[in-house]
């Protein structure tokens, strides 16, 4: 559990926040043709809530156990810096990133929605912001600290994004 | 706040509508391959909106801030005038159109969905009439006379259109 | 209005049942690349109301405005002996296939989801049985002998079919 | 009718998974363009639901009457070993089936949408255990032991997996 005064103090500290792909910033469809995987579905709200993130200084990437060049070309497109994709463990992968970057964990919002999130979930939420779309499984819903209205490709990533930035924000009215 | 008989008035005087893409014409979704940004998804009752309005004199506009040719496609296809892509200000690209066709911002109409679109909202609903889809996100639900029960994508510009036209009918009845 | 038993007597009369495409056998939806219009989106479920009233000796057509090459080559895989496309006056194009055919109007069953569709309702309506999905637009809703619980794309029209074939059995059973 | 424990007793029989692919693991839709069928959306959640069952010791297998080369693929992704396409008759195919891997019927699940499930339903139900999406046809949903929450194509697959997941664990933990 995360209160808001501490969820607000957590805000203030993120620097990356960093996504699962398919059911995220996907509604966990992906389309097949006779050649195999062809397609995935990303949200242009979504972008538009990197690009916020971004004008406060926070970067985004995405970590995701599948290898999906669409999922490569989304990342490409959105200019993130880390786009990691066959990610087997993502806890350990995201050590790894904190290491490469020199970043501490309370630095670190994570969402995420399925069963192979739960391992990131616990690394990023002892001290960092943790979220869910509406529409991840049972048992991610109950161990991040905010779940979405949204569901995964239908706007999750882009609330998560602006609950993060409501919070920061939120210090500097009760200041003013 | 704009009153109903207020919001009739300014329907008679409706010209052009300017609708957004990503978010109203579509469902805010993008299809990704591995080659990149391959497919947009229309809705046909949408563009018998178009054909609507334009049977009562009325063009329709698409400005958007990406450069997708599935956008460019689909405004040749329902015959548009004004499809313009890339815009970064969608605010300045109105008065640019406004100063080409010689309109007044009186004679505009904008539906538009998220907050890149809130200058131009802003711009034509000191005069003109303004809408968004159901599931535009908040600050630009507040900001327009009218709010949609229909999704972006899901017939939320024919909703708009119908408005207009209907609001445009209503004196007539009243004189009959 | 139709009462229970006269639409009773009216399925048992039914010999094509005429469907438009957009938004009845699909959701609305078009898909759009840089090339142009690529993909539309039909429901296996769907697919099967054709069977099955194949089975009960009825046929199926679709009369629609658009000429996508999606559509015709759904048709086909059906197995349809009728699929007219950009078709601009549906009422017209009815009774010319009621001339080709040698059916009467009563022999005919509609479901439709749009303005255009009106007078293919109001020619077939008269004896024959008429449908609508639950998301065509209201002025169709209200023209309609039977309104589907499910949207267009999302069994629809199986949903009429099946009401049509529920009907003809019940009769049988009354006489059991 | 199948009382909870004797589900409970069942799902620990349980050695393989059948399901039907078009409004199972897909939500029903088939995209076409002007050169026919072109792609079929699966869901990510339904992966790792076929992950989790192989991770418990029990196989999946789909059986379709449809000839997609698109769920070939996806089946080929998710390592099945069994994929059996143009299926007439479901019944007899699981009989085949049954013969060829020397399984009992009541080492079977099944799960299917539509009327021509049924017969494979009422052949492993007798001993096995079946199930349903939310959405599909009401005979199948009157027919099965379990109907699902979710819809076809967004996460039955897997919401039937992790039913005969759960009711395998909880055994134990009456013993614990």
């Amino acid at each position: 559990m995360v209160t808001p005064p501490e969820a607000a103090a957590r805000a203030t500290r993120v620097r990356l926040v960093v996504t699962d792909s398919d059911g995220v910033l996907t509604d966990a469809g992906v389309y097949y043709s006779e050649r195999g995987e062809e397609l995935k579905r990303f949200s242009i709200r979504d972008g538009m809530g990197v690009e916020r993130l971004r004008n406060a200084g926070i970067d985004t990437a995405i970590v995701t156990g599948e290898r999906s060049g669409s999922v490569a070309r989304r990342g490409e497109k959105l200019g993130l810096r880390h786009v990691l994709l066959g990610v087997a463990d993502k806890r350990a992968e995201l050590q790894r990133l904190l290491g490469a970057t020199g970043l501490a964990p309370a630095e670190l919002a994570y969402i995420g929605d399925d069963v192979n999130d739960l391992g990131a979930i616990q690394l990023v939420g002892a001290a960092g912001l943790t979220g869910a779309p509406a529409d991840a499984v049972p048992a991610v819903r109950d161990a991040v600290a905010y779940v979405c209205r949204a569901d995964g490709g239908r706007g999750a990533f882009r609330e998560f994004a602006e609950w993060i930035l409501d919070l920061r924000r939120e210090p500097s009215r009760r200041n003013a």
